[in-house]
């Protein structure tokens, strides 16, 4: 894909999420899902209007994209987003496994507007014991049980 | 709470996740959500049959326990997981924030059946251009728009 091409659909996602903003539906982040020079799916963050969380640009677009093709892996396909993705976005990113991600604002950019993600990112690099949520980990037999049973699946689908 | 107490509700957890492993729904994982001794939500991983990557059991459990509160925001509660966050669920339960986490397997267990969130957790520590999935920053007047509008938006939502 050709920078100009990259630039127009950044352009394009930019322009939802400055509507997104202006509708009060959510933060200020968009993100789009190309296939095949196509858009396929659109997605802005909703957290606030949806009562939702997870509801981020990104998740949102991947989740709309894999209805939209029937399908949980999103093969060859790019995801444009209008800032740098937070650990949940780019974790989502991973398990639907596109081909390229291009994205336009930095975490720092967002950390100077107030968003979490760079807290977010250096946590993930600590021992539980050390975050700032409070974390155990307690064995239990049924845990074994489970993995056990997913592991002598004969019919798992996997993903 | 008591550790019996969170033995319990991870075992709950456990249970719930070997039936959606029997159903074929989905992979090896469940998680419950915990306010007051309370359950106010569940949810197991419905990747395969949801076609949704991103439906993993805390993302579905935190999904579910919002809409049943109205609200996006965790406070007071208590994620039970059967694993390990992976980092998409971890920057979930960030963005939730809960008061506490427990969970009973480990990354390390979840990559001995085959789960990739050991090779995620890795990806989220390289500089973008040495990641696996092709990744590119690139800047556009519109996002530094977008951002702008936020920072000066006066009745907006903050999450």
């Amino acid at each position: 894909m050709s920078p100009e091409r990259d630039r127009y659909f950044l352009k394009i996602a930019a322009e939802l999420a400055i509507q997104n903003v202006k509708e009060n539906k959510g933060g200020p982040f968009g993100a789009i899902i190309v296939k095949d020079d196509q858009i396929i799916a659109t997605g802005c963050n909703c957290v606030s209007s949806a009562n939702d969380p997870t509801a981020h640009a990104e998740v949102t677009a991947i989740r709309n994209a894999c209805q939209k093709l029937d399908t949980f892996q999103l093969t060859d396909c790019t995801i444009y987003s209008t800032c740098e993705p937070c650990p949940m976005c780019l974790g989502a990113i991973y398990w639907a496994r596109p081909q390229r991600l291009v994205f336009a604002s930095t975490k720092k950019d967002a950390a100077k507007i107030g968003f979490d993600d760079d807290f977010i990112y250096q946590e993930i690099n600590l021992p539980i014991e050390n975050r700032k949520i409070s974390t155990s980990q307690i064995n239990i037999p049924e845990a074994e049980e489970l993995f056990k049973l997913w592991k002598d699946k004969y019919d798992k689908v996997e993903y």
